[in-house]
Parts: C-alpha cells; structure tokens; sequence
C-alpha cells in the first residue's frame, strides 16, 4: 500500500495545522509522499501568502516599494517555524527570492515560491526528503505540461526516497523558467506524483469532509457524498459544482488511481472516494448530487416540414461552430429545434447568430429565450431505480416550477432540466429535498 | 358562407352511402362543391373499385383475359345508379376504359378512373355540374404539382358554377397524360379546391367521427378530439397517428382554412376541427392526444471531454448526413450524445456509419440500442398546465415502464419518450389512462 497525499493551503496555514498534518501524515505509514500548497487563509479575513507574493510582484514591477508586504510573507513563515519549534532558517532564501522579485522574476515564479518555502518546512517537520518540483516537473517551450518525461524523471527520484516532500503549482519549461499550473493548481501536481509513485490511492487533504450533495451556499448543510465515479464528478463538476478541476484529475484516472478527498479538520470523517467504478450501486438518497447554472440562452428555431429537411441540425450547428460557440442541449420537436448555449458564449455575436441561421435554414422564426438555469441531476443509482424522473417532476411540479427543458438518456447517470433563472436556488433545494430526507 | 366537401371511398361505396352523402349536402346549401373519391369497401371483406382497376391494368399488361374483373367493376357502377333510380348511362364510358385499359393506357390513367366514374354518378345524382379534374389540376413535365397554375384555373371553373362535383386523386400533365398524387390522393384534390373556392371551411367525410386521441388498436375506444391545431396534428402524425396526410393539408392550411373531419355515418358528430389557432387552450383532459412509432435506434456515442470540443455535435450528424438519414432526437450529457434515428433509416448502413464516426470523432465508444420507440404526448394544454411531465413519468414509474430518453422543451407542446419496443403499448395506454377518465 502505497498513499500519495495533497494538503491545501488551509491545511498548511500556520503551525496548529502543520501539527494536524504531521499527525494525520505519521499516523500510517503509507502515506509516502506528501505535495503542499502555500500558506492558506487562517481566517476569513487573513490573507493567501500566494495573493501577497503576486502583490509584491505587481509592486516591484511599478518600482514600488515592497518592504512591508514581504516582511509579513516572511512574518508567516518564520511563524510556523517557530511555533513548531524547528531548527530551521530560511532567512537566505527569503533574502534570495526579494531579491529576485526586485530583478524582474518572472510572474510565475514569484507565484511559486508559497508552496516552495511551505514544503521546505513541511519536509524539516516530518523529517522527509525535499524533492524540489523544478527537477520532475516538465513543461514544453510552449508552456504546455509534458507528461511522459515528468512521470520517468519523477519515477527515479521518487525511488531515490522513501518519504519525501515536494511543492505542488509548478515545474520547470524547457527554458529554465518555472511555470505554474494555470488552473488546478498543486491538486495537479499531487495527481502527477500519484500516477508516478503509482499510489493505491491519491487523498486530497482540504478543510471540508468530501464532496457535498448540493452546493452550501444554496442548500443548508447539505450532506457529503460518500463515492462517486468519474463520470458522476465529470457531470456534476460541468454544471458547476466545486471540485476538483479536471485537468487534476485526469493523471490519476488514467492511471486508475482512487481519489479520496479528506478535511484535515476532521480526520476521522471518511470523506469523498473519487472511483472509477463505484464499490456499489445501491445509493441510499438515489442522487449522487445536484448541480447547476445559470446564465444559459435558448435559441429557438422553427420551421415547418423542417423534420424532412436532412441537414437542418447540422446547419444550425455548423453557424455556432464557426463563431467558436459549443453547445450544451439540442432537443427537437417536429417543426421545432433549440440549442441551449451559455449566454457568455453568444454575447457578442447574438446579432450575427440569429442573422446567418435566417441565412442558412430560411426558418419561420428565431427566439432567444435569455436568463435561464440548466441544473443536472446525477446519479448511478438512478440506472436501477424506476421513477426517479417521476420523483424529479413531481416534486417540481408541487412546488410550481416551469420546466422549460428536460435532456434525459444520453447519460443514463443525469437528468438535466431547464428553468427560468429566477428557479434556480428553489429547483436546487426541491430536487435536493425529496431525495435526502 | 362556402364549403367544400370530400368523400371518401367507403362514404361513396354504394347507393346507401350516396343517399347519405346527398342528405348531407343538401342539408347545407353552402356545401357547394364536392370532391368525390372512388367507390371503397362495403364490408371488410369486400373490394375497392381502384384495386380492382389496377388488377385490370396488371392483367392487360401480361395480355391477359380482363373481362371478369372489370364486369365487376362496372356491376359496383350499374348498382349504384340503379340503387339511386338514376336516368343515367355510364356504359359508353365504360366501354371506352375498357378500350383504352386493353390498348396499353397508363397506370395512372387506369388508376383514376374509379374517382372519375363515382364522380359521374354523384354529380347526376346531386343535381350538381361536372368539373373533370383533368381541366384544372396541373402537373408539370415532371409530374410535379403546380399549385399556381392550377388555382388559376380551377378558380375560373368554379366560378362558372355555382353547385359542382370534382373527382379526386388525379389531374393531367405537360404531355396531356393522366397523372395521380402519389400519396394524400382525394384529401389533396380537396384541400386544394378548398383554397381555389376560398372557402371558410373544408370538410373532410369519412368513416369515423374524427381524430382518435390515441391508435383505437392499442387504445380501447379512444376518445375523439374536438379541436386540433396544426402544430399539433404534425406532431401527432409525424409520430406514427393516421390522419391527413401532409400534402394534403398544406394547400388549406396556407390559406387558412380549417378543416372539419366528420363521419358519413354519424352526420351528427361534430368530428375534429384542425385549425391554424385553437378557439381555446383550456382543455380539459390537457393532452390532445397521444402516439408514437416503434423501430428506433439509439446511437450512442461517449467521449472523454467531447463537451470542450466545438464541433462533435456537428461532425456526429454530418456522418448521417452524409449517408441521408435524418435524426430525430439529439439528447446530449456531458461526455456523452444520443442519436436517435429510425432503425430502417440506418439499417443498410449501420456498420459504415459506425466506421465513419469512429474515424471522424475517435470516441471512446459508439453503442448501438435498437429496438426503441417513441412516444409523443401532444398538447397545446400542456403549455398552461404545470405538472404534466410529472404526471406522464409519475404514471410510467407506477407501471414499472422504463423511460431510456426524453425530450422536452423545444416545442412547447410535446413532451417525447423513447421506451423500449415491448413497453410500446403499455406506455401509450398508461399515458392516455393518466389523461383520459
């Protein structure tokens, strides 16, 4: 058994949450290599050591002074070895990163330096190796990851060691210049060093215990999901819900690797297992979860005898594929089409689009039907329970929401229903509600 | 006030059915020009006088012996008109068919006849001029349909009388040849004189009391639906319900012209009106109908990340374009996208439209589900009435009927299920059990 393990910026914000990370880290011996993210937010209202360093690289760009705000980067860092009483200083590097922020260091590696100066630390206190992610971690002369050579580069020092710390966010291009992921962050690097370690499991350490049902700011402690699969998360993820960014996730899915997210303030709790084949079917609420948003645009087309018109569909497509315009739902009545696309995405050329289908399909009429919600119901349990479609209107229907839309049977995972915006939060809370008692 | 009338072939099928066709019209005096088709059945086990008709033309054709057969044809004739006590002689007509069906005349030619020969008799019968549809409905060199010139002219023939009888079903073309429609037959020479008399309604008689709310052979004595909107009679018979056929309805439907379905034999039901807009949306069993058509297969195509990709969906329906195989429904997850089409539509091609999805969009699978239906609810009632998804997948879940795809949302008036084929009859009775007490 073998376990990589990511921990978050709130994990890893001052001394107190060092020690709950030793603990967790100590307490199986498994748990090999460790990826660390910068200093978090200690409070609510406390401040990303991150979003200080890109500040002191904004100032020193405009040849301001940077003094204060790097002291208090420093401030934070000299905290947390103090308070885990370490015999460690990290006064040169912090002398040699201000004085590379002052001589125009990139951007990217003025970013980086929060998870570089936090593994050190990391790896001082578990008594770890330091393996520096500038080694193993490649980007290409166009700043995009290579995968092969940082899986066989970070192979052979991941060998060299048994128990070893390394930054997550960045790598190194082939220029020398440190690159940093631009979404996903050190959850990427942690599903890299997974995939290389070949991990039995990847857990992702953060300050919630998993994945929830339902989105917290909308439903009112909604309860965490136990297992998903990918294709769930995928779905689910897609309509909005916070998780993992794909880009995180695909090293370790292609390498079949579980995903297990945990909340370092509460070890015990089991958290959410990201599986590529669910351990069971037989989900007690149904639904895995419920996810949506807003901001969709429906462009209704109609034209009469359009059914017989082979090519209709692909015309009305091809007109959104040449303004770069992907498209979310297609349902189709007889003499009747919509697409369903995100009013981003045509906001600018919601003229031109109307104009060239008129041009292409000669329709009867175009509508834009504005400010509507796509939310997605998904679930592996459904495949085997009946009437859980029937669940979903029902409930609904009591409630007077007007669905607008419904796209079911592509995935037999989800049903995806449209309604006015102003439904969102109250179709958001009824479907939770009538399958989580 | 001015209507036009159509028979059908079993309201024309003998001296009885004449008499009752008479009390009709000169029950109305607006009831001024009448189309007539040729004699049909008078039992179920009996013949129709155009079968009988292409019989001959087949026998001739093979140079073989045509006396028995078209003695029958002319005893149906000689029994209406002794039936009716008519002073009216049909035997100098029937001699020269027969000349003309020995002496290779044309199939449509042949085909005709049984119209022109009941139109004869109906004319003498009502008291009403003749029009030979010869002189005034156009097919051009093609044997396309002219619309224009055969207005114009048929227009000009109608305004010389103010009582007509038109036989149905054919016309002549460029070369001065019989010509036949090749589907709708004396429904379209009706709606056609319809809009040349410009009249305020068409009336369409034939053997039932109008449009059924569901196939009377799957559904026990459905009820008939009292008003129906064009929008919903396509989409009602594009799904498999039998009524008037498309072209048949276009020429009324373009000038407005509602048409009234109503029985010969029950002259009392107000049948069906098909209307442009419905005199009232409240109705009150909310669904006008319901039908569907077995022979579906769903092609089901999975691709990590297809939903990033501009262009899948488009790339996916021009391989059935390129093949002429026209899709019904689109339904789309996020990694995944259905295509629904008619199982004869593929059937030659299944393997090569595989292949060339494959190679056109590498998806990760393309699973083929045959043996699908789909079902359509219909109804304009639906549009202010919340909660009939609920109550269509509420009564569907009771029966145990497992729901593969819908499809509502773009046309506000249907709501589409496929099923699976043997669950075809059971969720059609389950729908309109739900809707109809």
């Amino acid at each position: 058994m073998l376990k990589v393990v990511k921990f978050g910026g709130t994990s890893l914000a001052d001394a107190g949450q060092f020690r709950k990370v030793a603990d967790i880290v100590k307490s199986d011996g498994t748990r090999r290599y460790v990826v660390a993210s910068a200093p978090g937010k200690r409070n609510p209202h406390d401040e990303k050591v991150t979003d200080l360093l890109l500040q002191c690289y904004r100032l020193a760009k405009d040849k301001k002074n940077i003094d204060d705000i790097f002291e208090r980067i420093c401030a934070r860092y000299r905290d947390i070895i103090a308070g885990l009483g370490l015999n460690l200083s990290l006064e040169e590097e912090f002398a040699s990163i201000k004085t590379a922020v002052l001589h125009r260091a990139g951007r990217q590696y003025v970013a980086s330096r929060g998870e570089y100066l936090n593994s050190r630390i990391l790896a001082a206190y578990l008594g770890f190796a330091f393996i520096d992610a500038e080694d193993c971690v490649f980007f290409d002369e166009a700043d995009r990851f290579i995968p092969e050579k940082t899986n066989r580069e970070l192979k052979k020092l991941l060998e060299m060691h048994e128990f070893a710390v390394i930054p997550g966010f960045y790598g190194i291009n082939a220029d020398g210049s440190i690159r940093t992921f631009s979404r996903g962050g050190s959850d990427i690097t942690g599903s890299i060093v997974a995939a290389a370690a070949g991990a039995d499991i990847y857990e992702n350490w953060t300050d919630v215990s998993g994945m929830l049902m339902a989105d917290p700011r909308i439903v009112k402690d909604p309860k965490p999901i136990p297992e998903i699969t990918y294709r769930e998360l995928r779905e689910l993820s897609y309509m909005g819900a916070s998780v993992l960014h794909e880009e995180a996730i695909f090293p370790v899915r292609k390498a079949g690797i579980p995903i297990n997210i945990r909340n370092t303030n509460a070890p015990g709790d089991p958290g959410t297992m990201i599986v590529s084949k669910a351990t069971t079917n037989v989900v007690d609420t149904v639904i895995t979860g419920v996810a949506g948003k807003k901001g969709i645009t429906a462009i209704h087309v109609e034209k009469d005898m359009m059914n017989s018109e082979v090519g209709f569909g692909r015309k009305v497509l091809e007109v959104l594929e040449n303004r770069n315009v992907p498209f979310e739902h297609l349902p189709s009545g007889i003499d009747t089409m919509s697409v369903l696309v995100t009013s981003a995405a045509i906001e600018e050329c919601k003229g031109a689009i109307t104009a060239e289908m008129v041009k292409t399909v000669n329709p009867d009429s175009i509508t834009l039907v504005e400010n509507l919600a796509l939310i997605a119901v998904v679930g592996r349990g459904m495949v085997n329970t009946e009437g859980t479609a029937a669940r979903v209107f029902t409930a609904l229907a009591r409630e007077n929401v007007n669905i607008r839309m419904i796209d079911q049977g592509s995935s037999e995972i989800n049903i995806i229903v449209a309604v006015e915006e102003k439904n969102y939060e109250k179709t958001i809370n009824t479907i939770y509600s009538e399958f989580v008692k």
